[in-house]
C-alpha cells in the first residue's frame, strides 16, 4: 500500500503517516454503501438534513483549533485565514440547511388535469430529487471551504446524495480530522455508513469517477487535472455530469477617470487582491488594464513600490511552486513580456514565490500570457483609449470574475465595459476585486470555458442544483407521491397550474 | 455541392430537390450572423420575444394546410397526427410566451449589502441570461414538435438564444418551408439575420457542434447518433453543454391485481401505445411486464389477437426500417426470444413494417432486448411474483418513463414499484400509457443516461433552463443592471434577501 503523509510547505519535510491510499476494492465498497444510503438520506427529509448540517458546523466549530492548527500546518495559510475559512465553511453548512428549510429548490409543480389546445392533459405534479452519489474533489487552496466540509459536499448532502469525497493530496491530515468529525455527527443521527466517504490517492480518484455508482462529479481545481476527470467520465458507458471549476485570469479593468481619481487606492488594493494567499485563489486578478495617462503611471509606480518592498510568500505544495517558478521563468524570457517590478525572494526553505509585476503590450496580449498562474503574480497590459481597451478585452479568456474600476462621470464606459464583460465572466465587479467571494443566494462563481464548464458551481445556494434532477408523476395515487407534491397545504413555494405561490 | 432531395416513404422514390448541403463557408458565416444577433435579441427584451414567438405560431397556423400537407409527404405520419403535432408546436411556443411574460425563470436575485457572520457582503444580484447562440438538430420522427418549429428552438428563442437548426434529412422540404415562415414572422418584427437559420447535411451539423460561436447543442436522436456529437463537442478546446435525447425502452408493469381486474383494456392501450406512429416515438413501449397468471395470459392473449390483426406501417425512412428488420431479425435467432405475434406484412412499396410481439424470460431479459429499436414491436417479460419482477426491474436500462398499472387494492406493492422506479426513469405513470407527452409547467421529459445525458429538456417549461447561464452583478450602478435586477418594483418574482417575492 502507498501511504499518504503531511507535507509542511514551510520546510518542504514529510510528516506522519495520515493514510493510506484507497485500494480498487475499497472504493467499491466505499461507492455502494454510498448508493445504499441513497434511499435512506432521501427519505430521511429536508428538516432531518437541516439538522445533519447544523449538527455538523456546531461540531467543526467545536473543533476549531484542532482544525485550523492541522490546516496551518499542511498549507501554510496561516491562522487568521484558516479561522474565516472555518467561519466560512460553517455559514455555508447552515446557509444550505435554510434552504432546504425554504424548499423553492424542489421546484414543486402541479399541473391539474383538464383540456388544453392540445386536448386532454392529465394530472401531472413534478419535483427535483437527488441525483445520488457525488463523488467531490478536495481543492488546495481551500482546506476545508472548498474540501472535505465545503461547499461541493454541503450541497450535495443537504439534497440528499451520499457523498465520496477524494482528498487532496496536500492537506490529508485536514481532511482525515473534518471527516471523522463530520461522521461522527452523522452517526449521531443515525445516517448509514454510506453518507460521507473519503479516500485517498491519484488512483482512488480515477476509480472513483468511473465508478458506476456515482452520478455527479465536483472538481475545483487545474483545467489540466479538470480536464482528465472530464475526459474519463465521458467515456463512461453512461457519462454523467462533471461540474468542474478550472482556471481563471479575472480581468481588472481600470478606466482613465478610476486612474486619474484614486490610483493609489486601487493599487493598495490590487496588490492585496492578487498577493492574498499568496496569489492562490481561483479569482486572483491575473491581468491588470492601465491607461497610458499619468493616472495610471501612478497606478503602476505604487502598484510597482508594493511589490519591490513585500518579501516571498510560502506556497501550497511543491507542485505550485514548481508552476509558479517555471511559468514566471517562461514569461521573464518572452521579449514581448517586461518585468516591471519584482519582490525579494528569500534564501529559506519551504515552497516558496516572491511576488512578480509583469507587463505586455495589447498586441502581444495570447495565450502566453493569459493562462492561470498560481502564485503573487500579476500582468499589466498599458492601453491607449477605448478601441486598444476593447481589442484587449476581445484577447481575453473567460473567466469567473471581471472587475471594472471607473469615475462616476464615466457612465457610458463602464455600461459598455459591462456589455463586453458580460460575455466572458460569470460575476461583474464595480470598484472593487474579485478575491472574497461572498456566499450568498444571489452569488455566482462560474463563467464560461475554461473558468467552469457548468451553468451552476460550488459557491451559493445554487450549488444545490448540481445535486438535483427532475422526476415526474403521472396520474398518480397520493401515497406514492413525495410530500411536497401531494395535494393541501405544504411548507415549500408550489407553481400550481402555472401560478407561483408561496406558502401560507 | 451535394442536393438535398425529399423521399416518400410510402413508396420509396425520391422527389424534387429541396437544396444544397452547407458548405464549411456559409455555416460558419450563419454561426457569425447568430452571435452577431445574440446581443440584440437579449436586448429586445422578454415582451418583445413573447410577441415573436406568438407570430411565429399564427404564422404557421395560417399556413398550416401546407405544412401538413409536406410534411406527411415527407413521413407518412398521416395529416391527423400531423395537424395535431402542429397544434402541439404552436401551443409549445404560445406557452414559452407565457414563460417569458411570467419571469420566474430569470431566477431575479438580490441580497443587499451587509454584515455576515463571513463579515462583510457586497451589494449582489444575480440573475440568468441567455448563452448565446444554440444549434438545434430535428428529429425524423417529430417534423415539426421536434425540429424547425419545436420545443428547442422555441425555447431557445425565448430567452434570447439564437438558434442556427439543423434539418433532419427525413424532411427537408417541412423544414425548409417551417423555416421560411418563421424566418418571415422574425423578418416582420426587425429582428437580424442570425436570428434563426437553417443549414442541411451531416458535414454541417458536425461543424456545427465544432463552431466557436455555438454555446449549447440540443440533440433529439438516436443514441449512436448523439453519442457522435457528444463525443465531437467534447473534443472542442471549449466544451459546451450537449443536450440529448437518445434512447429509451418505456418499461410497462403491470401488476397480478391489473391484469386480473382489466386485462381487455390494458391489453387495448397497450397495443395502441406501441403502433401508434408505427412504433416510432421516445416514449414508445419497448418492455411489458406481465405476471403468469389467469390475468395475465388474457392480456397476453388480448395483444396477440390485436398485433396479429394489424397489416403493416409505413416507417419514416429507410435507415429506420433497415434498422426495424435487422434488429427484428436478429431478436427472432436468438433462442432466449419467442414470437408470440406477428402481423401480417404486404408487398407494398415503400419503408414498411409489421407489428411484432416478442417475448423473453426474466433470466434472459438483457442488453441484446433492451436497446431502444424504432417500429412496432415490444417485447413481453412473464414474471411469477414479486421477487422476479424486481429482478426484471433491476435490469433494464434508464428511460425517459416507467408506468405501473395497478389495482386499487395494491396500494403497498405500487408504493414499492414507484421506488424502485424513480431511480431509472424520469416520468412514472399510472394507469396509463406513456407515449401522448403533454407540454406544461409540470411535464419532465427526460431519465438518467441513455434517456437522456441532461437535466432539463426540450418538453415543457424547464427546456429554457438549458439555454441559460447565471450572472452575478457586485455593487453594480443601477444603469448597468438589467431592468428585472434594479431597485423598486417590477414585473417578476425576485428573491430578495434570500426571501421570495412575488410582483404586486
Amino acid at each position: 500500500m502507498t501511504v499518504v503523509a503531511s507535507i509542511d510547505p514551510r520546510t518542504g519535510t514529510r510528516g506522519e503517516v495520515v493514510a493510506e491510499e484507497t485500494g480498487a476494492a475499497e472504493l467499491d465498497r466505499l461507492c455502494r454503501a454510498a448508493a445504499d444510503a441513497a434511499g435512506w438520506l432521501e427519505a430521511a427529509g429536508r428538516d432531518f438534513r437541516a439538522g445533519l448540517l447544523r449538527r455538523m458546523a456546531d461540531a467543526l466549530e467545536a473543533r476549531g483549533e484542532d482544525i485550523v492548527a492541522t490546516a496551518d500546518r499542511e498549507t501554510a495559510i496561516g491562522p487568521t485565514r484558516l479561522g474565516g475559512e472555518l467561519r466560512r465553511t460553517c455559514y455555508q453548512l447552515r446557509l444550505f440547511a435554510e434552504v432546504l428549510e425554504e424548499g423553492s429548490y424542489l421546484e414543486a409543480t402541479i399541473d391539474p388535469p383538464g383540456e388544453t389546445p392540445m386536448g386532454p392533459r392529465p394530472d401531472l405534479r413534478r419535483m427535483l430529487v437527488p441525483i445520488g452519489p457525488v463523488a467531490v474533489f478536495g481543492a488546495s487552496n481551500f482546506p476545508l471551504a472548498f474540501s472535505v466540509p465545503g461547499g461541493d459536499t454541503a450541497s450535495a448532502l443537504a439534497v440528499g446524495c451520499p457523498v465520496v469525497i477524494k482528498a487532496h493530496e496536500s492537506h490529508p491530515a485536514t481532511s482525515e480530522l473534518c471527516f471523522s468529525i463530520m461522521r461522527g455527527a452523522a452517526d449521531e443521527l443515525g445516517c448509514p455508513e454510506g453518507t460521507l466517504s473519503l479516500v485517498h490517492g491519484r488512483q482512488a480518484g480515477a476509480d472513483l469517477v468511473s465508478h458506476p455508482e456515482i452520478r455527479a462529479v465536483a472538481f475545483t481545481g487545474s483545467p489540466a487535472g479538470g480536464r482528465a476527470l472530464f475526459d474519463l467520465i465521458n467515456r463512461r458507458p453512461d457519462p454523467i455530469p462533471f461540474y468542474g471549476e478550472l482556471g481563471s485570469i479575472n480581468p481588472v479593468i481600470v478606466t482613465p477617470g478610476a486612474a486619474d481619481e484614486r490610483a493609489a487606492a486601487i493599487a493598495e488594493g490590487l496588490v492585496g487582491s492578487f498577493t492574498v494567499a499568496a496569489g492562490q485563489l481561483c479569482t486572483k486578478p491575473g491581468v491588470v488594464l492601465v491607461p497610458r495617462s499619468a493616472g495610471g503611471d501612478a497606478l503602476v509606480e505604487a502598484v510597482s513600490a508594493a511589490v519591490g518592498a513585500t518579501g516571498d510568500q510560502v506556497l501550497l505544495n511543491e507542485r505550485i511552486a514548481a508552476d509558479y517558478a517555471s511559468t514566471t521563468g517562461r514569461l521573464r524570457t518572452l521579449p514581448s513580456v517586461s518585468v516591471v517590478a519584482q519582490g525579494e525572494g528569500s534564501a529559506a526553505d519551504g515552497f516558496r514565490a516572491a511576488p512578480l509585476l509583469l507587463s505586455v503590450d495589447v498586441e502581444n496580449l495570447d495565450d502566453a500570457v493569459t493562462g492561470e498562474c498560481f502564485g503573487p503574480m500579476t500582468v499589466l497590459v498599458r492601453y491607449d483609449g477605448e478601441d486598444e481597451l476593447a481589442a484587449a478585452v476581445a484577447k481575453l479568456p473567460s473567466s469567473l470574475t471581471a472587475a471594472v474600476h471607473s469615475a462616476p462621470a464615466e457612465g457610458e464606459l463602464t455600461g459598455r465595459l459591462t456589455d463586453l464583460l458580460r460575455r466572458v465572466a460569470g460575476r461583474l465587479i464595480y470598484d472593487g476585486f474579485p478575491t472574497g467571494v461572498s456566499v450568498s443566494w444571489a452569488q455566482h462563481h462560474g463563467g464560461p470555458w475554461p473558468a467552469t464548464n457548468s451553468l451552476h458551481t460550488s459557491v451559493g445556494t445554487s450549488a444545490v442544483r448540481r445535486f438535483l434532477r427532475p422526476t415526474a408523476w403521472q396520474d398518480a395515487p397520493q401515497h406514492v407521491l413525495p410530500a411536497e407534491l401531494r395535494d393541501g397545504s405544504v411548507d415549500v413555494p408550489r407553481r400550481i397550474d402555472g401560478r407561483l405561490q408561496l406558502p401560507e
